[in-house]
């Protein structure tokens, strides 16, 4: 069996030393690592990464990535191959820089570095390519699990648009989350299927736990 | 004798789950702590670093810091204090949201986030406060060490730039470091003084112990 797990969050480069990018330590998806190395022993386990996120203790194949260019890069050589389950919980930038302007027109760099005496800056963003059109296309079949982290909302404006997603991506499940119920000791999670149905999760052992049975048992079920 | 280092990178919001960030380990700025509490047994050293920042094993007094207002605020409190010797390898953001705006003139957010399916984005940048200043500011008679990172210049252009600062700040030392010449295992590093005499060094263990050797003695030359 084959495990694809993405985790941690991209960065999109501004300049040589300042990026745009998603809060993510990676604890998450690497929870979800430990449980697959413990509970489908023999499986090989690719876990494609931000650069700052946290690495299992597992035995898994670790691909690091910078931006949502390499990520996307990285993940759909890895789908070259069979992959059964993916679990794609990277927090991947939604933008990327376009140009940056000053007020002035003019943009002060020293080599590769903005100066740091600008007096204001403007960085215009555009969309970068969604990699979870990129996995459900090039692994139709695999047991597919997205990720929905929003911030502050109710209940259920998080469940409809964790569902919304799972219904436009094709995937198996969604995990939804929220950062207001995100802190050192608790992580509450839904998972979510196809039938709308969610089971909820109070901690990242927990939703690692619910992940690797619901994905396991879709797997079966084939 | 009191230390403070500062160290890691500053991250300031976009929205809840989004950061402009200065891209750095804390691998330096750790170093430096390491070495101080190795060479400098009784000292009480203050470490302040960003969020996902290496952290010392030596027993050091570490402050969790987030963007650069947090930063500063820590920081000012640990200069009321008689403060020895202050590194401020800290890479700061030199810019903050003002504002966001889209081309439409909307910008859609659900809850704390913004909505990751509009077009193109504007974040309009503004300069933060020097925390450099700040330091001596408070701290006017502190063995003072700044840093100065660059990316792709020429060395002369690297210690030139790097002297400027030291005579602007008021910095005792500044030591001067380019992205081009930092990999795994390398990391040169070129310690400045008053008289804009230089030492060169390879590693951040040696940077480390060059700038613990260079503040002590000039601390008791004091």
């Amino acid at each position: 069996m084959k495990i694809l797990i993405t985790s941690g969050g991209t960065a999109e480069k501004i300049d040589d030393v300042r990026s745009i990018v998603n809060s993510s330590t990676g604890k998450l998806g690497c929870a979800i690592a430990e449980a697959f190395a413990a509970q489908a022993p023999g499986a090989q386990i690719f876990y494609v990464c931000g650069q700052s996120a946290v690495r299992p203790q597992a035995d898994v194949d670790v691909k690091e990535i910078s931006d949502v260019e390499s990520a996307k890069n990285t993940i759909s050589r890895l789908l070259m191959e069979d992959i059964d389950i993916v679990i794609h919980a990277m927090a991947v930038s939604d933008y990327r820089v376009k140009s940056i302007t000053t007020p002035d027109g003019t943009l002060e760099m020293i080599g590769g570095k903005i100066s740091s005496y600008c007096d204001e800056i403007t960085i215009h963003l555009e969309r970068t390519p969604k990699i979870i059109d990129t996995i459900r296309t090039l692994s139709p079949k695999s047991a597919f699990v997205g990720f929905k982290l929003l911030s502050n909302v109710p209940r259920g404006t998080l469940i409809d648009v964790a569902y919304a997603l799972l219904r436009r991506k094709d995937c198996d499940f969604v995990l939804a989350n929220d950062t207001a119920e995100i802190s050192k000791d608790l992580h509450k999670g839904y998972l979510i299927d196809k039938y709308r149905r969610y089971t909820e999760h109070s901690t990242k052992a927990e939703i690692a736990q619910a992940i690797v049975q619901a994905t396991m048992k879709h797997r079966r079920r084939k």
